[in-house]
């Protein structure tokens, strides 16, 4: 049984890693969907909510876990004797830095692997940041999350009515 | 009558700039400067420096308006009937990102369209960023920006006199 | 009126550049497509062959024509006396490469302007040499091209029935 | 069981090729590698060469199989019911041909995954081309190809003694 | 005599670092490394500590000396009469950045040559914030630093005990 | 006295070298300009006509020699006792391949480095191929060559006039 583990911050969860979710749940045995918390980097979601959103959108698919893990991810992986990391591409940025960071997981462990994936090329433009400032200026994000997190995002922007900057 | 719409931060506006604002203006029969105001980012100018600045640089290409907005700009493109969105190129890292945002507004409105101008290959290491990190320094920045920019520069980087961080 | 020239080998004409040439034609009054003869490029359809596809799928747009030039782009531009130069983007590679050529453009001519536009980026993994190789073993085509560029591929391959290399 | 198909030229195999396929076989229940033999490009080792070359490289991995494909990689994989490609994945013009292929590759049979693994960084220069190169004009491929290979790169060039260009 | 002046934050000193210091030694007559003291980023090291780390590092290497600068590089450049600056690089990513800043450079002062070498590509993924962040969370830094960089990052995390963000 | 190495094929030498040319030699001792003699790739110039146009275009460079190798860059560094190889970067494609091939060279020999450097961006684009299919084509390369190689380049095409391949 071939088990692969996908990380990311999912703040929040897009068509895109969606996308890669359900094409690496169809290649490997187990999938498991970890959303990395980093205390350094702010979101706009908790982890808590992260994790319910990955759940809510991931329900249907049976060999798909969601869990959560602050610090390095090769410990994770140790811990949950792991070996395949799966990682999304988009883009030459998303190249290079993905590339440092598999080089520098292999470093730390050279028994983990990173396997690359390619994002679907209709969400290749797409990223978490870009669905929060879509939201936060009340763009619709209807062809880029899931309906779920399309309703979250409107609560948590609500919530918070900016008041123009330039008057 | 085809009109573009230049957007931006211009904080400040560099010869790069004012290049891209002359080209386009030479092609198309009416230009609109946009200073974008986006809350989340901290500027040196404020958005009225930005636009005084952008209209005493251009005020002799009679057929550009500099105008601000804050939002989404397929919201700004849409209020002003615009489908050309005009975007300078220096770089691949440039690139990748103009494409994020440009297939982004495509997929908001599939009726705006965004072309990019090559930036003359003399501006093609010039960013606001830069010129600000040189003035604060006491560079010169007088090829960078045009007298007026440069005057304002220094304006605000002697009300700020840095002290030394390491005696 | 603002013309536009779109300049390329169309060597067979492809749905990736039939997007960029309904693009251009919605933005811009006027449009050339320019299938260039360069002959120190092998070819798998002739000039003539190539325009012939070309004309036939952009028939139901109005304000689009189709010609051919051999030599120098700028020279097609001076005779014409046309500005502007659209050229579409899919990728890194392609960026350094038309940046090369729009910066040798502007040395030669400084009136000229290149514009680049992006493949819709459903085509973005979308070439002709790509299509060809597909279709040279059998691959259906049929996503890719237009029906008549379908057609005319299988009959330049039938006719051309490669005999296996490794037996 | 996972199995998993590399394809290439392997023209001839690098120390970079065979570090993917250790990696690839550690992590995959089989691995089929696979010399595509493409008519139009001319190779140095013919297609006979390359498979008993990569025979005898991977003669201690049980889980790896050498075999090899005219044609469209899609058909192989079709006929072979397998899911899984594996590219390796150096630098950034890499990345862009290979993500080419890819989409291709998914457009013409969408259960077909490619999967990308990063070459040790020790090999990230390595190619077949750059080893001919040095192995032609008798620089040391030692640290680049398994003792086998560079044993047949000096037959070939000792049979084809170059006469010097210019004297 | 050819000296030669190698800037950067060296937040700390890492063995990418300490490769670029030793090969520019050998080919160059003198090498000042250069602690660039930027107020407007945060650092998790002193200027005084980076410099001391450095000297610890380098103190086989007769030809290098270890100094530090507040403002403008080519500022430091005129004052100590040095032409030559050696930057690493490691990827993409570094040569937008970098060339940036010597085309920058170059502007601000013409007689100032930015000459750029390559990182062993051992190190090629490697930087101080990937450094730190493994650091940060218990991860082996003991092949990216020298042990006493990797002494002082123990110390500074051990005095900064993150307590567990999610539980 | 440090000397340094400048490699190329050079067919013919542009504004771009010559500037790099100009650049090295201001910050080196000693610079040799080193035609390369690749037999495998065809030239447009002979080694010969390569040689004289360079030493034409630096003679009055009175610290730079000019002369030519056939075989592997390592084998003249090392029959020439020289440490240093000068290459010039424009863009990131040649980085790319500059890295594989300075790589390649490391690995062939650790003692022989390569410094690079950046080109005038007023040449950015330039390249020998490009200047060939200016002249080819009748356009102007007054401003991308020197004037004794445009006069050379003149010749070479007016002896082989193209005839026109679609009438």
């Amino acid at each position: 049984m071939i088990r692969a583990v996908y990380p990311g911050s999912f703040d929040p969860v897009t068509n895109g890693h969606l996308d890669i979710i359900l094409r690496a749940a169809r290649v490997f045995d187990r999938l498991s969907v970890v959303v990395m918390s980093n205390q350094s980097k702010s979101t706009l979601f908790s982890v808590e909510e992260r994790i319910a959103l990955l759940q809510e959108v991931t329900r249907d698919i049976p060999n798909v876990v969601v869990t959560h893990h602050g610090g390095l991810l090769v410990h994770f992986m140790q811990s949950e004797k792991a070996q395949i990391i799966i990682k999304g591409l988009r883009a030459v940025s998303d190249f290079e830095y993905e590339f440092q960071m598999a080089l520098m997981n292999r470093t730390l462990d050279d028994g983990v692997e990173t396997l690359f994936m390619m994002t679907n090329n209709q969400y290749s433009y797409l990223s978490s940041s870009l669905v929060k400032e879509v939201a936060r200026f009340g763009g619709s994000v209807a062809e880029l999350v899931q309906p779920v997190v399309a309703a979250e995002l409107r609560a948590k922007f609500l919530a918070a009515t900016p008041s123009p900057d330039f008057t």
